[in-house]
């Protein structure tokens, strides 16, 4: 009888568990809990006031909770015996970090700091330590720091060092508290294991560690902030590729899930990196490019290419896949925008058509942009609704939009941001090949991937390439599996690396999106008009983006 | 017993009829009639497909049905004898224009051409016709035109030539069957007349008609296209001040109204100036702020004061009132874009309050916006959903949105409007003391100057200026009696001139809004901001608005 590995993806809003048979990538079954506490950017339970703009927090206890029940959920959903699960791998967002104390137990459990905001999980998203991550850019571009040239678009506010930063500057107390800062990940791999270990993927690509040079100097860290000389001491020393066994399945655990105790755990990789290796990908050239709440393009590159990029978040060698560099881009805004529309756009005709019709309102949207032709909406929008990740690294930026007129329907602004999206992409593609790094193939995932074919034809008309499709609807879940697979290794009755558990688990569909040449055309000229509003807000016409959001209140 | 004028306010979606008592300005009955076809801006009934973008018409039966049931119920309403009304006036929105035959039956009554949308009234707000202005502009610039000093923003697409151009272009049969080409004001009082002659407001603001010099020369005309050259003998040949008598009433309308045979009727003047007598204004420096569908800004003069003035939209002497300049001015959208949001903007949660609330959307997105301070939405808009009348004079420009996030809300983009408006009446304010024209005074009306007080004490905050408000809710209407009460005259029972009769039926309301100095501050960054962005989208930094209007399909 077969294998099968568990993975779980630890998305934004909720867990996913997955069972995945090893040898032909089969999801036996699989299953979604929501956190309880959702994503908090307005208040904490229990806190008073409002949390400033800018803010997203989350609850540590939501993943261990959501974690217990989607695993029963997808072992019931998979039918499969406990004994089966050869491996767990664990995908997570990143940067989500939280100060915990020696053992493990998070800063926010312990009652004299759980009314403190910064005690609590700082989310991907949590956007507030822009200061902190102009500070250290402007340091770091001082003192020609030898790690800043990895991350072409200098260091985001999302990451590690500014978010610990911002804890050190506001609130010292649950600073000094901390043994310990954990990205989310490996936090859920230690309290499953008892063992922390610092995944690769992470640390590379979000915690400024280059492999053989490790972190950024106690020197610089003091001088951005006395607090943060100490900062590496009390991240896990020890620094482990993705699906390394970082230990077993501690009783409790293995008991609490039905599983075996000892079942090896691997290290955890961030949630997009995951769909690269689910979608069957291990060649230099090839694209990952993950459709969700946000938007990530994975590129893999030669391993000889170059570590240095401008404009993208981070080239990592080894950081996706051994003995490859790895690119990370990114949209900070994705699906995002789309839900925002659902939630700002609409009139009593629309939402009472979709009420008749029982589809959301969102979908209802989605239904009537499809029917515009390119350009027909007359807007052009910028999709930094959420900031600018890549290529311009800037959460100060915001989102617009130009051409409404006193008839443009909510439909027409939901298909500008679609479009904007795709151009958005095409800027990243576009900015890879500056770099000399060509894209041969790009291969989508995350909901949005299976869920909306006319977007995916968009991308194929705005990039004028091909568009292909995961297999599985839940990538992540499938790469978090490959990662359990390779953790139980070949005697384990797991696989003996990325390329063989890729090839076995991973894949693509048959249906791929080509571009129609008429579209391309419309969109060229979009396009143009798309970079010029990016040029002008983005890169120095005007810093009226900015001034709105100091101006804005709560 | 006291007379009393009736007054005939065609607005943009109704005609309104009111009774004013001649001596001290009672409001004695009013009543609105909706047009039965409203504006016609997607389809034309009878007539197959659909209207391309920009088009506006209207339907002319629905004028003479709308003012036959509004009069009745104003004249029941003020349980007056048909003999107390002395004179009727008539304000009608402009250029509104329509073809007729020679003894004034519209040409879109014919069989053989009411399937030509051509043929049908042309709306102020039909904004097909930018290609005609345009070249009307560059014409009579390398023409060096004398009349061309007077409209300092160039001549818009919303006036009579380049409408007229318009049907000459596309429907040549159309043009060549119009015998006359009038106002929709001098129309309609030539229906209850029997004469037409036209009215000085609209020749002057709208037609290029220059007292003492006449219309454009036909040598231009032809220049321009060769059966225009004809178009000044297709126009009434008298042109009256706004409330000079054309004529009485006919036996036939007297009847229908149950007026009097020979009432008084005269000349017609545009709505939004028939709200300077209503206001009380008689004085060089004092500007009447009309706030309705669009905004109008008209400035009184001293008589000798310039006639040339840049980005306005008309300097014409005796234009407004007999012995100063009248100064037009305007923004082409006004509470169009608060209905627009209220259409384009919303979800459920908000609609489902308005509705347990009994509040309309609209009112429900104003109650919302009303909270925010200055500038705390983060957003900033160009109110130029319907282009920018003063000072650029551009139907291709389109509105924006900056500063979107994935927690804007409806209504944020609803304030956002409001302040952009706000923003637009400051630029018209200051333009016209940057040309030596001091404003010493502003006093608003229309529905929104009786129904929002947030929005006038923005006005207020925004341009640093005290707001004051018309007596009068329906002040147009309240200007069209007055002109009632001129054409009557001191003999017929009502008053000698302009001055007399706005001095006795017109005037404002105690209750004045005046600038805080802390918004005020707030306002005046912000303001730069737009004026920024103004400059960028409308003088040239860039095209995109127009690129984006190009591409736009219906």
């Amino acid at each position: 009888m077969a294998q099968a590995a568990l993975g779980l993806d630890f998305g934004t809003a909720s867990v996913r568990a997955v069972v995945v048979d090893v040898l032909r990538g089969r999801e036996l079954g699989a299953a979604v809990t929501p956190y309880a506490h959702g994503v908090m950017d307005r208040r904490v339970p229990g806190i008073r006031g409002a949390l400033p703009p800018d803010w997203a927090l989350q609850h540590p206890r939501d993943y261990l909770d959501g974690l217990r029940q989607a695993v029963r959920g997808a072992l019931r959903a998979a039918r499969t015996k406990p004994e089966r699960v050869c491996g767990i791998g664990v995908d997570f967002t990143a940067c989500t970090i939280l100060p915990t104390c020696r053992d493990g137990t998070p800063i926010c459990y312990k009652t004299a700091m759980n009314r403190q905001p910064n005690a609590y999980v700082k989310l991907w998203k949590h956007h507030a330590a822009q200061a902190q991550a102009d500070a250290l850019n402007r340091l770091a571009q001082e003192r020609r720091e030898p790690w800043l040239k990895h991350y072409g678009a200098g260091v985001s506010c999302e990451w590690l060092i500014p978010k610990a930063h911002q804890v050190a500057d506001e609130s010292p107390e649950v600073y000094d508290a901390a043994d310990r800062w954990l990205e989310a990940g490996d936090w859920v791999v230690g309290q499953l294991t008892g063992d922390y270990k610092r995944n690769a993927c992470a640390a590379g690509y979000k915690g400024c560690y280059v492999p053989g040079r490790g972190d950024p100097s106690p020197d610089f860290l003091r001088a951005l902030h006395p607090k943060l000389a100490h900062l590496p001491s009390k991240l896990p020393r020890e620094v482990v590729p993705a699906g390394t066994r970082v230990g077993g399945l501690t009783a409790e655990w293995a008991r609490t899930l039905g599983l075996k105790k000892g079942t090896p755990v691997g290290a955890a990789i961030i949630d997009a990196h995951a769909a690269v290796a689910a979608s069957g990908l291990s060649a230099p050239g090839e694209m990952a490019l993950i459709l969700g709440t946000s938007f990530c393009h994975m590129l893999l590159g030669a391993g000889d290419a170059r570590d240095d990029c401008a404009g993208i978040s981070g080239s990592v060698r080894d950081g996706i896949l051994p003995g490859l560099m790895g690119y990370e881009a990114g949209q900070a805004g994705g699906g995002d925008l789309w839900a925002w529309c659902a939630e700002a756009c609409g009139n009593t005709a629309l939402l009472k058509e979709a009420r008749a019709a029982k589809r959301s309102v969102h979908e209802e949207l989605a239904r009537r942009a499809a029917r515009y032709k390119p350009g027909a909406t007359g807007l052009l929008a910028l999709d930094w609704h959420n900031g600018n990740r890549s290529p311009l690294n800037r959460s100060d930026l915001s989102g617009l939009l130009v051409g409404l007129t006193l008839s443009t329907p909510p439909e027409a602004i939901y298909r500008a941001l679609q479009e904007s999206l795709s151009f958005g992409t095409r800027t990243i593609v576009e900015n890879f090949e500056r770099q000399g790094l060509p894209v041969n193939r790009i291969v989508c995932s995350g909901g949005i991937a299976h869920k909306d074919p006319p977007f995916l034809q968009m991308l194929a008309d705005v990039t004028g390439r091909e568009i292909e499709v995961a297999r599985s609807t839940q990538a992540c879940g499938v790469g978090a599996a490959i990662l359990g697979a390779i953790a139980a290794g070949p005697d384990g009755g797991g696989h003996p690396d990325f390329a063989s558990a890729a090839q076995a688990m991973g894949g693509v569909r048959a249906r791929r999106f080509r571009p129609s040449k008429e579209a391309a055309k419309t969109y060229s000229e979009l396009y143009a008009g798309y970079t010029e509003l990016s040029d002008y807000f983005g890169r120095g016409g005007s810093d009226l983006m900015g001034r709105l959001k100091a101006w804005r209140k709560p």
